[in-house]
């Protein structure tokens, strides 16, 4: 009998609720504020954006919520997810750790996000949404809310980073072959957009310039509600789907991490694999977010209240910031370019319970190429973040003799980003290290809260 | 407990031999033949090309063929692949139909192509081989054979149709990712190129180009050998792990196909999944090969000895073909472009146990865009093909109040062929009936060997 590469679930073991580590960790979260008034939000205040279960949700201090049963039907088409372990990459490094991937890109989107766009299409259908509203940069999420979207009957509206419009068009037909409506962002739909527009007519767009046109867009009209992939607390709990399942499949391998990894733009993905590692082991492992160098938010951005948009329509946040205002450089093929992160992430970064790292994308790239010649799955550029943080402490490995178990996220994979790949190729991609200044005048441009 | 939607087999029951129906069925296949002296080819006369491992596996009568040790490893990175009840779909059709799809995107290329790929590379490089060369249309069998070579350690060199390599940088880029170098062809390398571009300089190739250039590549030169994506014998039975695990899979379900769908290019994704039910079924389901309108080699060639490639310098095989100068009308979007046909099946459709049809490709996408809002998975438009007629029966069910049980064939996801479902959405694809004159014209230009 050969020693195992996969550790399969059987459909039963699909997780049946989702986990709060809201519930078991003492966070001690900071409210989020009203974007004019600056005082503390209620559920009223969301009512326009979200529907009253993901409003309960985001607010809960229940530590497990059941996963309802249309939602299940969905995770069956391709939940459990396959836990892999990487043979042929430890071959290959000649090291004594063992590597495992928890992979993601089997949905039909490509990527975990579909884990929290289903259930948040179910929830807003339940409670009488028509139409929903989002933002996409690279495209990952806009397809995944078009898919959720799809499943459940509702009209959908994505705001799409106008320089990824015109760059990944295959983007767009994904989600249009999923019925959604994609408009590039900035767009004259919107007074957010107009204003934008009006100062640069050209301009390449942003994500937080794309989420004020959705927020605008959805508290517009009362059948329209607005649906974010990252970074609120409901987000993150229905990503959890995916530590749970890596656990009781690490528990089927008969080993446990000593290192988690995941990748960080918003902190869905790295949430949804480390939170149950964080809360339900008895021995935790090192936790790692791996960010790129250029989109420093965890590693260089300062902890505070920021606002969640570029035009400040969107509720204020405490959270690790590079400014509301932060664009990444546009040599930036990596994607992972939100300005904010997650609250409950970022707590854990400020207590010292998550280690942040920032990796160059040259780094990146060598290490999605080496991984994919070894285990044959070409890694979204977001997800070979984890890559290459796993392989740089397996190669520490084989130099100290070490034997670390090792657990990382492959969140999705690469086919829609193969344009970054050949850039890489074509050695026309470039490291960007911002000066101490860059940064500091970033996060210069903050809401004058005080953030006691 | 409810009703279950996948059908999971264990690492361990990966089939761990290939089947070859050749054992089973008295097929007579004429023998293949030199492409200059038209004399039956003996092993000696393909040793230029294929490795002695494989010429033997092309000859062979004995029914199943161990898989090695070292090809299982690699299948058992994404295999056993998924066997999904598309109940989604059926609620949607109101059928009483029981819809399946055998489900190979989950490859770490996309397609089912990886499953002989992977096998090849090996035989090879036990044979001693160096480098490999190959053609590729779309670009599905060069990335698979790309990623095989990554494997097990072969230079890997694909010509690629120009058209395609044109409008298809993602997938060069896959192809450069796993380390392979990418041709555009015609090409200046070689005699066969260098004739096509001397009449057209602009000309967009075609798969039967390609051949031409890779065979020759390889014929001269020692170290190198040449493979084929599909067509041949062992290919095709490099692929019977699709069927194999699909008979296991509807075993466990409970159920047994009254109806076997497979879209058919040259053959190996359908002779994949087909041949374990054709060859092993005590009670024989209905078998149906489904290719493009704009490609008809099945419904609308002719079954006589022809050249495998357009320069004709690879053997001469008898099989159903449109004549092996055909071009497929540039309008069409949906792959399977192949002017021959693998002469088991061809074989078979002869003998009228594999019954053939052809569709057309709004037909075909318009059910790939059904399949997609309700399945979630975005077919590879190849696939699309099988989709397509599986829809049709499902929906003639739900007339009649029948309730059969089809078995369908998802070969890859279309997640690099969205631009075909660009055009599709934006309303540019026509449909397009060859004049019985075009066909009577194509199927004319045959070499001069009795077809007796």
């Amino acid at each position: 009998m050969k020693e195992s590469t996969k550790f399969p679930l059987a459909e039963s073991e699909i997780p049946t609720a989702w986990y709060n580590l809201g519930a078991d960790l003492e966070l001690a979260l900071a409210p989020p504020l009203h974007p004019r008034t600056f005082e503390p939000l209620g559920p009223d205040d969301l009512a326009a954006l979200f529907p009253p279960s993901l409003i309960e949700q985001e607010m809960t201090r229940q530590r497990f919520i059941d996963i309802p049963g249309e939602v299940l039907d969905v995770y069956r088409l391709w939940r459990p997810t396959p836990l892999v372990r990487a043979r042929r990459l430890e071959r290959e490094l000649g090291t004594g750790a063992r590597l495992y991937y928890k992979y993601e890109g089997v949905s039909p989107a490509g990527s975990h996000k579909p884990n929290t766009a289903v259930a948040q299409a179910y929830y807003n259908r339940r409670d009488g949404t028509r139409r929903l509203t989002t933002e996409t940069g690279a495209g990952q999420w806009g397809s995944a809310l078009a898919l959720g979207c799809a499943f459940f009957g509702l009209e959908c509206t994505v705001y799409m980073v106008r320089v990824s419009y015109d760059q990944k068009p295959y983007r767009k037909a994904l989600m249009r072959t999923y019925g959604a409506q994609v408009v590039p962002s900035p767009s004259p739909r919107t007074a957010a957009g107009r204003e934008v527009l009006a100062r640069d007519a050209a301009s390449p767009g942003s994500l937080g310039i794309a989420i004020s046109e959705a927020v605008e867009e959805a508290m517009a009209d009362p059948g329209t509600r607005y649906a974010l992939g990252s970074v609120l607390n409901h987000v993150l709990m229905h990503q959890t789907v995916i530590g749970l399942e890596a656990r009781r499949q690490l528990e089927l391998a008969g080993d446990h991490p000593d290192f988690v990894i995941g990748c960080f733009g918003g902190g869905s993905n790295f949430a949804g694999l480390a939170f149950p590692f964080i809360g339900l082991e008895a021995r935790r492992p090192q936790i790692i977010a791996v960010e790129p160098a250029a989109c420093p938010t965890l590693t260089r951005g300062v902890y505070a209240y920021d606002y969640g948009d570029s035009a400040g329509v969107a509720p204020v946040v405490r959270m690790y910031t590079l400014g509301h205002r932060f664009i990444p450089p546009r040599i930036h093929a990596g994607g992972l370019r939100y300005h904010g992160s997650a609250p409950m992430v970022s707590a854990l970064v400020s207590r010292g319970e998550v280690l942040a790292r920032a990796v160059g994308q040259r780094a990146v790239f060598e290490a999605a190429v080496r991984f994919a010649k070894a285990e044959g799955i070409v890694p979204a550029p977001e997800s070979a973040h984890a890559v290459c943080v796993a392989i740089d402490l397996a190669c520490e490995a084989a130099k100290t003799g070490g034997e670390p178990c090792i657990l990382f996220g492959l969140s999705g994979h690469g086919h829609f980003d193969m344009g970054a790949y050949q850039s890489y190729l074509d050695g026309e991609l470039e490291d960007y290290a911002y000066p101490a200044e860059a940064i500091a005048q970033a996060v210069s441009c903050l809401p004058g809260v005080s953030n006691a």
